[in-house]
């Protein structure tokens, strides 16, 4: 049972995580290289800003990448600690300096919770920043047992879901989900500034998201990126030849001749789908949202107004009204709308009474629209 | 005064618009190539699905860019309307196409509302979509007054901002607006597509918020991206140079040689510095935010508890706790802590009242702070 710990570095992430683990009933030590910075963590109630009498159970070293091999030196030197683990972003670098520079590398395990925000500080932490994120360990050859379960109940203290792996897959799943995309963010980014006067005005949402992320602190990102250069060249690589692709297709899109644009159209929307695809690989079907549905069709009496009045109903059980369809029913000059959706097939029976209750024409749809769903777009759900 | 309008296309942006239009008491006539979409729109309160009698004020061609020249001369030749006015988020093109093919182009004016949802179709439309939004109209040199006017009026009526300029200027800055961060969206979800197993669990909100907007349909898009080819390759050049400079620099911070990783350092944070200075760009100072902020300083005593009150003080007051600074106070070997921030030149006074009333020791910031202000990074501000 981790009864005390050391936090090196009282940034957001420190802080938060020590926050997390006073709440717990732990003694926590903070410090760090500016002491306004641990001070401000303690008086926040996150610990104490100063050094254990003894060697507490785990520090925890929340430094940039380049730092971890030599404070971990330093502090296994000082005995601060039985167990050490660090939160950097890259794993392979400081398990590499652990190895090499570190008194006893069997005491050490790499780790890296996946939360973050756009703040940083001890102002911006939350006791809570890491409840329910995946928070990855990556144990070296070296690393021991107690190493393990120590960083294990750190992980538990604070909410988060342990993810062990080792320190060359976590780079390189970071590269492509974390570095990159931070990247991209930064070069998007790069092009407004020094735009043409007055383009802010058409910035809208698409633009903000897509450059979010560019705004973190340049030096921190650049030993970050240095430290899984390689990785992160790769998947760059991959992006720079996809876009020698795409300005090939926008030159051949703004030609003349039918058969070149066609040709660009083609290079386009393919790589369009291909982006489509990575998506769903990202976000996957939602929590509770079953791979087969139960379908309801509800056919509209020819009134004003029939059709938000249902959709008001559905959005009752948690159907996004985008995501029904509305279909043509009856007799060939005599046609009327009815309204498909789908909910979990436990939700169906007593969703398809509901609406029936309230006088709605509300029964299941039949095979052929299960087929179409099978096969065809994404159809709502009511989670249950 | 508009009285009766036309929408062709009863999508998200034509099935909003009609929206809008119905609930300002407008008479709205619905057509769509589906006409299960168009009679759905008319199901939802956005109008009547059939063709007017005699010709509307206004026609709105809420089609893709390549179909607005051809719709726009089909219906002139057929006297739906008196003028017209489309959505396309392209505007060179369809005025090109409209003077070309169109019977009398003098009733035709180019516009773009810029709003949107991620979620398309006429189920998705929302009266209010367009509210507060910039709404672009761009006159050709033919575009008659009469064109003009019932444009702004149909502006008005869905509560946007008009913004009038060149067809050429619209188009350049939403290629770097919009056009572009789609592909680039685009591309960095592709290079998910087919990534190693198991990536998805590193996916975190950074790469969700990158990515979102890769999601619309691609048929549309490619259309979008080729009626705005040449202004998206033009943008689309300078980021593969860019990336050219950014793969250089990654290759010469995987390398053992110091002189060539201090190199690759450098490139890469002036990339990273670049992005930044690109976001401050889009962002600007928020609303009511001063460029130059009153000073306020709060000591605080000595007891546990004490920074965590005052953030929650100063939150009430409008100033986010990750905004303000801790800094040292009091003499060498009993230093205390105080913490600073912003707040609106004309608020300064009662936030210093308030703050003393609830017994903080609480006063303006001397005048070092306030220069430090100006040179340094931005302090938050109470909006008053």
């Amino acid at each position: 049972m981790i009864r005390a710990i050391s936090v090196i570095g009282t940034g957001l992430i420190g802080t938060s995580i020590a926050l997390a683990a006073c709440r717990r009933g732990v003694t926590v030590f903070l410090s760090d290289r500016d002491p306004v910075a641990a001070r401000t963590a303690a008086a926040l109630g996150a610990g104490r800003a100063r050094a254990p009498a003894v060697p507490v159970d785990l520090a925890v070293l929340a430094v940039p990448p380049s730092q971890v091999g030599p404070v971990l030196a330093e502090q296994q030197r000082r005995g601060l600690a039985h167990c050490y683990t660090d939160v950097a972003s890259v794993k392979s670098g400081p398990e590499r300096a652990a190895l090499r520079l570190a008194p006893d590398p069997s005491c050490y395990i790499g780790g890296h919770p996946l939360a973050g925000r756009e703040r940083s500080g001890p102002l911006a932490a939350r006791a809570a920043l890491f409840e329910g994120r995946p928070w990855v360990l990556t144990p070296s050859p070296l690393t021991s047992d107690t190493a393990l379960r120590r960083a294990r109940e750190l992980v538990a203290l604070c909410g988060a879901v342990p993810v062990v792996t080792q320190s060359a897959s976590h780079d390189e799943a970071v590269a492509l989900t974390s570095h990159v995309p931070h990247l991209v963010a930064s070069l998007m980014a790069a092009r407004l500034s020094g735009g043409p006067e007055g383009v802010a005005r058409f910035a809208g949402q698409g633009l903000r998201d897509v450059t979010r992320i560019a705004g973190g602190d340049s030096g921190l990102w650049g030993d970050i990126l240095q430290s899984n250069a390689t990785a992160v060249a790769g998947v760059v690589r991959e992006l720079h030849e996809d876009l020698s692709r795409l300005v090939a297709a926008l030159d051949a899109l703004a030609r003349p001749d039918g058969r070149e644009r066609a040709h660009g159209m083609r290079a386009m929307v393919d790589l369009l789908d291909r982006g489509i695809a990575g998506l769903t690989e990202i976000r996957g079907r939602g929590p509770g949202v079953p791979e087969h549905g139960a379908h309801i069709r509800v056919t509209l009496a020819d009134r004003p107004g029939e059709l938000p009045r249902l959709l008001a109903a559905v959005a009752d059980l948690g159907v996004d009204a985008a995501d029904a369809i509305v279909e043509e029913c009856g007799p060939a000059g005599r046609e009327g709308l009815a309204v498909r959706f789908a909910v979990a097939p436990r939700a169906a029976g007593r969703t398809v009474a509901r609406l029936a209750a309230e006088g709605w024409d509300a029964g299941w749809a039949n095979g052929a629209y299960v087929d179409q769903y099978e096969e065809g777009p994404a159809l709502p759900t009511v989670r249950t």
